[in-house]
Protein backbone atom coordinates (compact mmCIF):
# COMPACT_ATOMS: atom_id res chain seq x y z
CA UNK A 1 0.00 0.00 0.00
CA UNK A 2 1.40 3.37 0.76
CA UNK A 3 4.08 2.33 3.23
CA UNK A 4 7.60 1.47 1.27
CA UNK A 5 9.38 3.91 4.11
CA UNK A 6 8.96 1.09 6.92
CA UNK A 7 11.86 0.31 8.60
CA UNK A 8 12.69 -3.34 7.26
CA UNK A 9 12.47 -6.73 9.27
CA UNK A 10 16.22 -7.37 9.89
CA UNK A 11 17.18 -4.10 9.87
CA UNK A 12 17.43 -4.12 13.54
CA UNK A 13 20.75 -3.18 15.14
CA UNK A 14 22.47 -5.86 16.62
CA UNK A 15 23.25 -5.82 20.14
CA UNK A 16 26.86 -5.92 19.12
CA UNK A 17 26.64 -3.56 16.42
CA UNK A 18 24.74 -0.96 18.88
CA UNK A 19 25.91 -0.54 22.63
CA UNK A 20 23.58 -1.75 24.69
CA UNK A 21 23.27 1.16 26.73
CA UNK A 22 22.26 3.41 23.36
CA UNK A 23 18.96 1.14 23.17
CA UNK A 24 16.27 3.28 22.86
CA UNK A 25 12.40 2.74 22.50
CA UNK A 26 12.73 3.07 18.05
CA UNK A 27 14.91 0.06 18.94
CA UNK A 28 12.32 -1.63 21.02
CA UNK A 29 9.62 -0.74 18.95
CA UNK A 30 11.60 -2.27 15.55
CA UNK A 31 12.02 -5.79 17.79
CA UNK A 32 8.24 -5.62 18.68
CA UNK A 33 7.26 -5.04 14.93
CA UNK A 34 9.66 -7.82 13.82
CA UNK A 35 7.81 -10.14 16.42
CA UNK A 36 4.67 -8.97 15.72
CA UNK A 37 5.58 -9.91 11.49
CA UNK A 38 7.04 -13.37 11.93
CA UNK A 39 4.73 -14.39 14.91
CA UNK A 40 1.85 -12.60 15.83
CA UNK A 41 0.90 -9.73 18.84
CA UNK A 42 0.47 -12.53 21.31
CA UNK A 43 4.15 -12.90 20.72
CA UNK A 44 5.17 -9.54 21.54
CA UNK A 45 6.21 -9.99 25.73
CA UNK A 46 8.94 -7.75 27.13
CA UNK A 47 10.72 -10.90 28.23
CA UNK A 48 10.96 -11.67 24.40
CA UNK A 49 11.80 -8.72 23.43
CA UNK A 50 14.94 -8.44 26.14
CA UNK A 51 16.09 -11.62 24.67
CA UNK A 52 16.12 -10.80 21.43
CA UNK A 53 17.90 -7.73 22.02
CA UNK A 54 19.74 -9.45 24.80
CA UNK A 55 19.51 -6.42 27.32
CA UNK A 56 17.58 -6.83 30.57
CA UNK A 57 13.44 -6.55 31.18
CA UNK A 58 14.31 -3.54 33.22
CA UNK A 59 15.56 -1.65 30.26
CA UNK A 60 12.45 -1.96 28.90
CA UNK A 61 10.77 -0.36 31.96
CA UNK A 62 13.10 2.98 31.03
CA UNK A 63 10.93 3.67 28.17
CA UNK A 64 7.71 2.42 28.35
CA UNK A 65 5.66 2.01 31.30
CA UNK A 66 3.62 -1.33 30.41
CA UNK A 67 3.31 -3.60 27.08
CA UNK A 68 0.44 -1.74 26.51
CA UNK A 69 2.07 1.11 26.05
CA UNK A 70 4.62 -0.20 23.65
CA UNK A 71 1.83 -1.39 21.22
CA UNK A 72 0.02 2.32 21.52
CA UNK A 73 3.65 3.37 20.43
CA UNK A 74 4.71 0.90 17.82
CA UNK A 75 0.69 1.71 15.98
CA UNK A 76 1.25 5.49 16.58
CA UNK A 77 4.87 5.11 14.59
CA UNK A 78 2.87 2.71 12.17
CA UNK A 79 0.32 5.55 11.47
CA UNK A 80 3.01 8.37 11.60
CA UNK A 81 5.14 6.51 8.89
CA UNK A 82 2.18 5.57 6.73
CA UNK A 83 0.45 9.16 6.29
CA UNK A 84 3.57 11.43 6.54
CA UNK A 85 4.87 10.08 3.31
CA UNK A 86 0.97 11.14 2.36
CA UNK A 87 1.79 14.98 3.76
CA UNK A 88 5.15 15.06 2.47
CA UNK A 89 3.80 14.53 -1.36
CA UNK A 90 0.84 16.60 -0.91
CA UNK A 91 2.29 19.45 0.47
CA UNK A 92 5.87 20.26 0.16
CA UNK A 93 6.37 18.42 -3.48
CA UNK A 94 4.84 19.94 -6.31
CA UNK A 95 3.58 17.78 -8.46
CA UNK A 96 -0.01 17.51 -10.78
CA UNK A 97 -2.64 15.48 -9.33
CA UNK A 98 -2.26 13.36 -12.30
CA UNK A 99 1.13 12.62 -11.71
CA UNK A 100 0.39 12.23 -7.93
CA UNK A 101 -1.94 9.24 -8.68
CA UNK A 102 0.60 7.75 -10.88
CA UNK A 103 2.98 7.65 -8.64
CA UNK A 104 0.21 6.20 -5.92
CA UNK A 105 -0.28 3.47 -8.70
CA UNK A 106 3.67 2.88 -9.12
CA UNK A 107 4.02 2.13 -5.43
CA UNK A 108 3.15 -2.04 -4.90
CA UNK A 109 5.79 -2.07 -7.47
CA UNK A 110 8.46 -1.05 -5.09
CA UNK A 111 10.10 -4.50 -4.68
CA UNK A 112 11.54 -4.91 -1.35
CA UNK A 113 10.42 -2.59 0.50
CA UNK A 114 7.14 -2.51 -0.01
CA UNK A 115 6.70 -6.17 0.05
CA UNK A 116 8.34 -5.73 3.93
CA UNK A 117 5.84 -2.36 4.45
CA UNK A 118 2.89 -4.86 3.57
CA UNK A 119 3.89 -7.75 5.49
CA UNK A 120 3.94 -4.89 8.83
CA UNK A 121 0.62 -3.84 7.72
CA UNK A 122 -0.86 -7.61 7.12
CA UNK A 123 0.36 -8.06 10.71
CA UNK A 124 -1.07 -5.32 11.82
CA UNK A 125 -4.89 -5.57 10.23
CA UNK A 126 -4.67 -9.34 11.67
CA UNK A 127 -4.29 -7.70 14.99
CA UNK A 128 -7.08 -5.48 14.24
CA UNK A 129 -9.62 -8.37 13.93
CA UNK A 130 -9.47 -8.40 18.03
CA UNK A 131 -8.31 -5.38 19.02
CA UNK A 132 -10.21 -1.86 19.01
CA UNK A 133 -6.43 -0.11 19.62
CA UNK A 134 -5.50 -1.62 16.61
CA UNK A 135 -8.62 -1.72 14.94
CA UNK A 136 -8.99 2.03 15.68
CA UNK A 137 -5.18 3.17 13.83
CA UNK A 138 -6.32 0.93 11.07
CA UNK A 139 -8.96 2.74 10.27
CA UNK A 140 -7.49 6.22 10.83
CA UNK A 141 -5.05 5.53 8.35
CA UNK A 142 -7.34 3.91 5.84
CA UNK A 143 -9.37 6.96 6.29
CA UNK A 144 -6.72 9.21 6.08
CA UNK A 145 -5.31 7.40 2.57
CA UNK A 146 -8.64 7.23 1.01
CA UNK A 147 -9.40 10.73 1.50
CA UNK A 148 -5.46 12.05 0.35
CA UNK A 149 -6.29 9.06 -3.01
CA UNK A 150 -9.96 11.27 -3.00
CA UNK A 151 -8.30 14.64 -2.82
CA UNK A 152 -6.09 13.98 -5.81
CA UNK A 153 -9.34 12.85 -8.16
CA UNK A 154 -11.08 15.90 -7.03
CA UNK A 155 -8.49 17.95 -8.51
CA UNK A 156 -8.91 16.46 -11.52
CA UNK A 157 -12.60 17.56 -12.02
CA UNK A 158 -14.46 14.44 -10.62
CA UNK A 159 -17.04 15.57 -8.17
CA UNK A 160 -16.89 14.64 -4.30
CA UNK A 161 -18.67 11.17 -4.39
CA UNK A 162 -17.07 10.14 -7.66
CA UNK A 163 -13.62 11.07 -6.46
CA UNK A 164 -14.09 9.01 -3.07
CA UNK A 165 -15.38 6.05 -5.13
CA UNK A 166 -12.33 6.01 -7.44
CA UNK A 167 -9.92 6.38 -4.83
CA UNK A 168 -11.74 3.39 -2.79
CA UNK A 169 -11.06 1.35 -6.36
CA UNK A 170 -6.97 2.74 -6.24
CA UNK A 171 -6.45 2.10 -3.20
CA UNK A 172 -7.96 -1.57 -3.46
CA UNK A 173 -5.99 -2.02 -6.67
CA UNK A 174 -2.24 -1.16 -4.69
CA UNK A 175 -3.84 -3.30 -1.32
CA UNK A 176 -4.04 -6.24 -3.76
CA UNK A 177 -1.19 -5.79 -6.00
CA UNK A 178 0.61 -6.52 -2.56
CA UNK A 179 -1.82 -8.89 -0.67
CA UNK A 180 -1.19 -11.42 -4.25
CA UNK A 181 2.77 -10.44 -4.30
CA UNK A 182 2.95 -13.89 -6.39
CA UNK A 183 0.33 -13.12 -8.99
CA UNK A 184 2.04 -12.86 -12.89
CA UNK A 185 5.17 -11.48 -13.66
CA UNK A 186 6.37 -8.18 -14.05
CA UNK A 187 5.08 -7.53 -17.08
CA UNK A 188 1.78 -8.67 -16.54
CA UNK A 189 1.44 -6.42 -13.76
CA UNK A 190 3.06 -3.20 -15.59
CA UNK A 191 0.30 -3.80 -18.00
CA UNK A 192 -2.32 -3.93 -15.18
CA UNK A 193 -1.47 -0.85 -13.69
CA UNK A 194 -1.55 1.00 -17.57
CA UNK A 195 -5.04 -0.18 -17.51
CA UNK A 196 -5.97 0.74 -14.04
CA UNK A 197 -4.96 4.31 -14.94
CA UNK A 198 -6.73 4.53 -17.77
CA UNK A 199 -9.62 3.67 -16.33
CA UNK A 200 -9.72 5.35 -13.32
CA UNK A 201 -7.97 8.30 -14.70
CA UNK A 202 -9.62 9.35 -17.82
CA UNK A 203 -12.61 11.99 -17.21
CA UNK A 204 -15.69 12.39 -18.41
CA UNK A 205 -18.12 9.29 -18.27
CA UNK B 1 -14.37 -12.17 -1.20
CA UNK B 2 -15.92 -15.19 -2.46
CA UNK B 3 -16.13 -17.13 0.93
CA UNK B 4 -20.03 -16.61 2.74
CA UNK B 5 -19.83 -19.96 3.59
CA UNK B 6 -16.98 -21.26 5.73
CA UNK B 7 -18.61 -22.48 9.20
CA UNK B 8 -18.63 -19.18 11.52
CA UNK B 9 -15.91 -19.38 14.59
CA UNK B 10 -18.08 -19.75 17.61
CA UNK B 11 -20.45 -22.35 15.55
CA UNK B 12 -18.28 -25.32 17.07
CA UNK B 13 -20.03 -27.53 18.76
CA UNK B 14 -19.57 -27.46 22.00
CA UNK B 15 -18.36 -30.58 24.44
CA UNK B 16 -21.77 -31.05 26.21
CA UNK B 17 -23.80 -30.46 22.76
CA UNK B 18 -22.24 -33.18 21.26
CA UNK B 19 -20.75 -36.63 22.37
CA UNK B 20 -17.28 -36.47 22.78
CA UNK B 21 -16.65 -40.39 21.32
CA UNK B 22 -18.35 -38.20 18.36
CA UNK B 23 -16.13 -35.77 17.59
CA UNK B 24 -14.61 -36.24 14.26
CA UNK B 25 -11.62 -34.66 11.70
CA UNK B 26 -14.00 -31.47 11.31
CA UNK B 27 -14.69 -30.54 14.96
CA UNK B 28 -10.93 -30.51 15.36
CA UNK B 29 -10.41 -28.61 11.72
CA UNK B 30 -13.18 -26.18 13.39
CA UNK B 31 -11.39 -25.77 16.32
CA UNK B 32 -8.40 -25.38 15.19
CA UNK B 33 -9.74 -22.19 12.47
CA UNK B 34 -10.98 -20.80 15.64
CA UNK B 35 -7.70 -20.77 17.36
CA UNK B 36 -5.79 -19.63 14.00
CA UNK B 37 -8.91 -16.25 13.80
CA UNK B 38 -8.06 -15.63 17.60
CA UNK B 39 -4.50 -15.96 18.06
CA UNK B 40 -2.20 -17.24 15.24
CA UNK B 41 -1.14 -20.93 13.81
CA UNK B 42 1.67 -20.21 16.46
CA UNK B 43 -1.57 -21.34 18.84
CA UNK B 44 -2.67 -24.01 16.70
CA UNK B 45 -1.16 -26.49 18.98
CA UNK B 46 -2.83 -30.22 19.85
CA UNK B 47 -2.60 -29.52 23.69
CA UNK B 48 -4.41 -26.24 23.33
CA UNK B 49 -7.31 -27.91 20.99
CA UNK B 50 -7.81 -30.88 23.51
CA UNK B 51 -8.08 -28.55 26.14
CA UNK B 52 -10.46 -26.01 23.89
CA UNK B 53 -12.50 -29.49 22.85
CA UNK B 54 -12.14 -30.74 26.59
CA UNK B 55 -11.06 -34.73 25.25
CA UNK B 56 -7.87 -35.99 25.16
CA UNK B 57 -4.74 -35.62 23.56
CA UNK B 58 -4.48 -39.28 21.99
CA UNK B 59 -7.91 -38.62 20.64
CA UNK B 60 -6.71 -36.07 17.96
CA UNK B 61 -4.54 -38.84 16.82
CA UNK B 62 -7.44 -40.71 15.81
CA UNK B 63 -7.57 -38.18 13.09
CA UNK B 64 -4.47 -36.65 12.27
CA UNK B 65 -1.06 -37.96 12.17
CA UNK B 66 0.45 -34.85 13.47
CA UNK B 67 0.02 -30.98 13.49
CA UNK B 68 1.35 -31.07 10.07
CA UNK B 69 -1.10 -33.05 9.00
CA UNK B 70 -3.74 -30.86 10.66
CA UNK B 71 -2.81 -27.69 9.37
CA UNK B 72 -3.00 -29.06 5.83
CA UNK B 73 -6.44 -30.61 6.22
CA UNK B 74 -7.59 -27.05 7.29
CA UNK B 75 -6.20 -25.70 4.46
CA UNK B 76 -7.52 -28.40 2.05
CA UNK B 77 -10.97 -27.54 3.27
CA UNK B 78 -10.82 -23.88 3.52
CA UNK B 79 -9.59 -24.00 -0.36
CA UNK B 80 -12.22 -26.07 -0.98
CA UNK B 81 -14.73 -24.04 0.08
CA UNK B 82 -12.86 -21.25 -0.92
CA UNK B 83 -13.40 -22.45 -4.57
CA UNK B 84 -16.50 -24.58 -4.41
CA UNK B 85 -18.83 -22.24 -4.39
CA UNK B 86 -17.59 -21.17 -7.79
CA UNK B 87 -17.95 -24.17 -9.44
CA UNK B 88 -21.17 -24.50 -8.08
CA UNK B 89 -22.13 -21.05 -9.42
CA UNK B 90 -20.45 -21.78 -12.85
CA UNK B 91 -21.53 -24.96 -13.57
CA UNK B 92 -24.96 -25.88 -11.53
CA UNK B 93 -26.75 -22.81 -12.07
CA UNK B 94 -27.71 -21.38 -15.51
CA UNK B 95 -26.88 -17.77 -14.72
CA UNK B 96 -25.47 -15.15 -17.11
CA UNK B 97 -22.24 -14.36 -16.54
CA UNK B 98 -23.22 -10.20 -16.44
CA UNK B 99 -25.41 -11.54 -12.87
CA UNK B 100 -23.37 -13.60 -11.82
CA UNK B 101 -21.13 -10.87 -11.88
CA UNK B 102 -22.94 -8.75 -10.16
CA UNK B 103 -23.64 -11.38 -7.35
CA UNK B 104 -20.14 -11.52 -6.90
CA UNK B 105 -20.10 -7.68 -6.17
CA UNK B 106 -22.54 -8.13 -3.83
CA UNK B 107 -20.75 -11.08 -1.83
CA UNK B 108 -18.82 -8.23 0.57
CA UNK B 109 -22.38 -7.45 1.74
CA UNK B 110 -23.53 -10.86 2.76
CA UNK B 111 -22.93 -9.25 6.27
CA UNK B 112 -21.70 -11.58 9.52
CA UNK B 113 -21.22 -14.50 7.74
CA UNK B 114 -18.88 -12.61 5.63
CA UNK B 115 -16.77 -10.83 7.60
CA UNK B 116 -16.68 -14.48 9.56
CA UNK B 117 -14.80 -15.69 6.28
CA UNK B 118 -13.09 -12.50 5.69
CA UNK B 119 -11.39 -13.02 9.34
CA UNK B 120 -10.63 -16.42 8.68
CA UNK B 121 -9.11 -15.37 5.01
CA UNK B 122 -7.26 -12.89 6.36
CA UNK B 123 -5.78 -15.33 9.38
CA UNK B 124 -4.15 -17.54 6.57
CA UNK B 125 -3.11 -14.89 4.55
CA UNK B 126 -0.85 -14.12 7.69
CA UNK B 127 0.30 -17.12 8.10
CA UNK B 128 1.23 -17.63 4.90
CA UNK B 129 3.38 -14.98 4.97
CA UNK B 130 5.85 -16.98 6.22
CA UNK B 131 4.70 -20.39 5.37
CA UNK B 132 5.51 -22.37 2.22
CA UNK B 133 2.36 -24.56 2.51
CA UNK B 134 -0.04 -21.80 3.33
CA UNK B 135 1.55 -19.78 0.92
CA UNK B 136 0.80 -22.21 -1.94
CA UNK B 137 -2.68 -22.52 -1.15
CA UNK B 138 -3.48 -19.49 -0.80
CA UNK B 139 -1.75 -18.42 -4.56
CA UNK B 140 -3.96 -21.81 -5.95
CA UNK B 141 -7.13 -19.89 -4.21
CA UNK B 142 -6.78 -16.26 -5.74
CA UNK B 143 -5.26 -18.14 -9.22
CA UNK B 144 -8.96 -20.10 -9.37
CA UNK B 145 -11.16 -17.06 -8.13
CA UNK B 146 -9.14 -14.78 -10.84
CA UNK B 147 -9.93 -17.52 -13.09
CA UNK B 148 -13.33 -17.90 -12.65
CA UNK B 149 -13.95 -14.18 -12.71
CA UNK B 150 -11.77 -13.48 -15.96
CA UNK B 151 -13.94 -16.36 -17.92
CA UNK B 152 -16.76 -14.14 -16.67
CA UNK B 153 -15.53 -11.05 -18.28
CA UNK B 154 -14.92 -13.50 -21.58
CA UNK B 155 -18.20 -14.16 -22.03
CA UNK B 156 -19.40 -10.66 -21.87
CA UNK B 157 -17.04 -10.04 -24.95
CA UNK B 158 -14.11 -8.51 -23.43
CA UNK B 159 -10.94 -10.01 -25.06
CA UNK B 160 -8.95 -12.43 -22.20
CA UNK B 161 -5.88 -9.43 -21.20
CA UNK B 162 -8.76 -7.25 -20.32
CA UNK B 163 -11.19 -10.20 -19.05
CA UNK B 164 -7.80 -10.75 -16.66
CA UNK B 165 -6.95 -6.97 -15.73
CA UNK B 166 -11.46 -6.22 -14.91
CA UNK B 167 -11.26 -9.52 -13.08
CA UNK B 168 -8.17 -8.57 -11.21
CA UNK B 169 -9.74 -5.31 -9.87
CA UNK B 170 -13.36 -6.58 -9.38
CA UNK B 171 -11.34 -8.52 -6.83
CA UNK B 172 -9.43 -6.20 -5.31
CA UNK B 173 -12.95 -4.44 -4.96
CA UNK B 174 -14.20 -7.50 -3.12
CA UNK B 175 -11.46 -7.92 -0.74
CA UNK B 176 -10.97 -4.48 0.16
CA UNK B 177 -14.84 -4.02 0.95
CA UNK B 178 -13.87 -7.05 3.53
CA UNK B 179 -10.78 -5.19 4.65
CA UNK B 180 -12.19 -2.13 4.92
CA UNK B 181 -15.74 -3.03 6.99
CA UNK B 182 -15.94 -0.43 9.11
CA UNK B 183 -15.45 2.30 6.08
CA UNK B 184 -19.20 4.06 5.59
CA UNK B 185 -22.64 3.32 5.99
CA UNK B 186 -24.52 0.89 3.65
CA UNK B 187 -25.71 3.43 1.14
CA UNK B 188 -22.55 4.71 0.39
CA UNK B 189 -21.26 0.86 0.17
CA UNK B 190 -24.55 0.48 -2.25
CA UNK B 191 -23.65 3.15 -4.04
CA UNK B 192 -19.82 1.95 -4.76
CA UNK B 193 -20.95 -0.87 -5.29
CA UNK B 194 -23.01 0.59 -8.51
CA UNK B 195 -19.70 2.27 -9.46
CA UNK B 196 -17.58 -0.53 -9.53
CA UNK B 197 -20.85 -2.62 -11.42
CA UNK B 198 -20.98 0.33 -14.10
CA UNK B 199 -17.49 0.90 -14.44
CA UNK B 200 -16.16 -2.64 -15.07
CA UNK B 201 -19.47 -4.46 -17.04
CA UNK B 202 -19.67 -1.61 -19.47
CA UNK B 203 -18.77 -2.98 -22.42
CA UNK B 204 -16.77 -0.86 -24.92
CA UNK B 205 -13.92 1.23 -24.30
Amino acid sequence: MFGNHTRRPGSLPSADAKHKTQLGPEDWIAAATELLVDKSVDAVRVEALSKKLSITRGSFYHHFESRDDLLGRLLTCWRTKATEQIIERFEKRNMKPRDLLRELLMLPAHGGSAKAAAAIELAIRTWARHDKMARQFVDEVDNKRLAYIAQCFSALGFDIGEARMRAFLLYSYQSSESLLFNLDDERRKEERRQFVERLLLRSGQ
